[in-house]
């Protein structure tokens, strides 16, 4: 604690990510990156870039990207919104869009990053108990409101909420924007972005770091009707002008534009989850349901920590929450065949 | 304006950065970019990295490039901030440092950002005129204050401050953080990073985006005493976790490694500028002393709004501000020896 420090900062808790180990040989199953690398396309399109344009500045609007994005979701530019990972566009649509008299509403177990968020911009959040399967149930949604937030499918129990339950809410709770951030939705929920035509309280938010492997480049996206997303360049260019770098653009309009390998990685990560799901059943471990990339599973006789710290010494990385509720569950990021049947076989 | 968003954010005016025209053949001199491009092992480390590896998230602490910028600089890593350009890095400082009941005292003239930050984070701001001879005169800054912030050389007149002034001023403002933006330092400027062991209250922001020719990479830091970036650490990881990609990391590490090139490169731009300050008192410019990457420059019979539409004409970009104090003046970014001679062609 510095007197230096803005009084406002002093009782932050930041996010804590996931370990990134700098030793190698790891089975690395702890923060949900894809086992597959990025498209050829990607590689092929930071290989042929020339390296000298990097003397200048980035189109502040990275338009080829915004463009190629709005052709593939069928949206218009002025429906696309792009930052530094969903991380950062997360945090720029809590500025622009949450900080309203009435509290925000968010699941009491969901990604983390949102209460930090709210801790940060002194946003008053209700924290909202999942039902006893896990589950959000958003009839728990409808009451007063100056926000909802909530990740579809939801982190860390990887649980999609069917896209008719979320137009429900929307038709219902109109007074104040819905966001639904769906990081994981290509792995087997439903994009509400078929819905932004008709609810323009509707925020739906994207990243990079998962379907599309490319977690090191830092890319995320929201879409939406023009008014919110013309909040959210507000905040934007008054924060940082140039979050995306030209590399950064260049890779992702050209997994965009990979769509076969795209489509392809993501089955196959969804067999391997149904494979890996099998597997820890027969070991008596309970799985929730998961449309995710990632598994989040309960022993009944194993303690979760222990297990988690077993698999470390072994050179396997899953995630475990010190939270009560949920803290005899790992979340285990689903890797390649091999990768999971050699932590099956630690198991 | 929509019903959605934030009541703070409806009157924000965000800011303008010079234009990034999408047109080639252009000589752009607008935006302050540095002329020869990244340094040979920065274009070496970016085509041998491995592309697969985009697929994990970055070291969320960059510590490669910290370690190599605390070496460049003589500090301990503790003393290293890193964020996704300068912007970011003062906008986090900005929240972490600066939200005090005292106003924060900044030049009336200097970047446009600061008192876009000032709106957004809701700070109270005293905007000190620069004197007769367009200088920042230290005393002025003598008062309470909640913080204080400068450019240094200042922008956009390109005007030094001796460090001796400076630490004049650190010795009598023991109470509030000092930040020197040096983002044009490396052009003939004294840096406090020196001061950096004596003065806690001391914050040195730097850029890789004008002397290390990495605009298009976004790539920022700050110094100070490690209390001061512990509190720039914790907004940050309360924002963006990894606000660095894996190439940004690398190109910015390789660019501090090779010194020769850098020196080189920064040489020949002040010997360009030189250059460029003689031909424009040639023609009757009055031209600010500028120890940076640009000149500020007048011309008692020409209407600099004209003369910078009129070059426009001519495929040449220069920055023009409509600020009354300053609107007869161009910002003219000092290019290659070429460049600079079509410009003298043309006025």
């Amino acid at each position: 604690m510095s007197k230096f420090w803005s009084p406002a900062i002093r009782s932050l808790v930041p996010y804590t990510p996931g370990e990134q180990p700098k030793v190698l040989n790891l089975i690395k199953l702890n923060t949900n990156e894809n086992p597959y690398p990025p498209a050829p396309a990607v590689v092929e399109a930071l290989h042929q870039f020339s390296m000298d344009r990097l003397r200048l500045y980035p189109d502040p609007e990275a338009s080829k990207l915004k463009s190629a994005l709005a052709k593939y979701h069928q949206l218009d530019e002025a429906q696309v919104f792009l930052g530094n990972g969903s991380d950062e566009v997360l945090a720029l649509a809590f500025m622009a869009l949450f900080r309203h008299s009435d509290p925000l509403l968010m699941p009491e177990t969901t990604y983390s990053f949102y209460e930090v968020y709210c801790d940060l911009l002194n946003i008053d959040a209700v924290r909202i108990p999942l039902n006893s399967s896990f589950e959000i149930d958003l009839d728990d949604y409808q009451r007063s409101n100056g926000g909802i937030i909530f990740a579809n499918p939801n982190a860390p129990t990887g649980i999609a909420i069917p896209l008719s339950r979320i137009e429900q809410l929307l038709a219902a709770n109109t007074d104040s924007v819905v966001l639904v951030d769906e990081a994981y939705v290509d792995f087997g929920a439903d994009s509400a972005i078929a819905l932004i035509h008709r609810y323009p309280n509707l925020l739906v938010t994207h990243t990079f770091s998962k379907s599309r492997s490319l977690a090191g480049m830092r890319i995320g996206a929201a879409f939406g009707h023009p008014d919110l997303i013309d909040g959210l360049e507000r905040v934007k260019n008054s924060f940082n002008s140039y979050p995306l770098d030209m590399l950064a653009i260049e890779a992702a309009t050209a997994s965009i534009e990979d769509d076969a390998y795209f489509k392809e990685t993501c089955q196959r990560i969804i067999n391997t989850r149904q494979r890996t799901t099998q597997a820890l059943q027969q070991k008596g471990f309970r799985v929730l349901p998961s449309s995710a990339n990632f598994v989040f599973a309960t022993h009944p006789e194993q303690d979760a920590k222990t297990l988690m710290q077993r698999l470390r010494d072994e050179n396997i990385l899953v995630r475990h929450f010190t939270k009560p509720s949920i803290n005899q569950f790992l979340r285990i990021s689903i890797g390649t065949d091999e990768e999971m049947d050699q932590l099956m076989n630690q198991l």
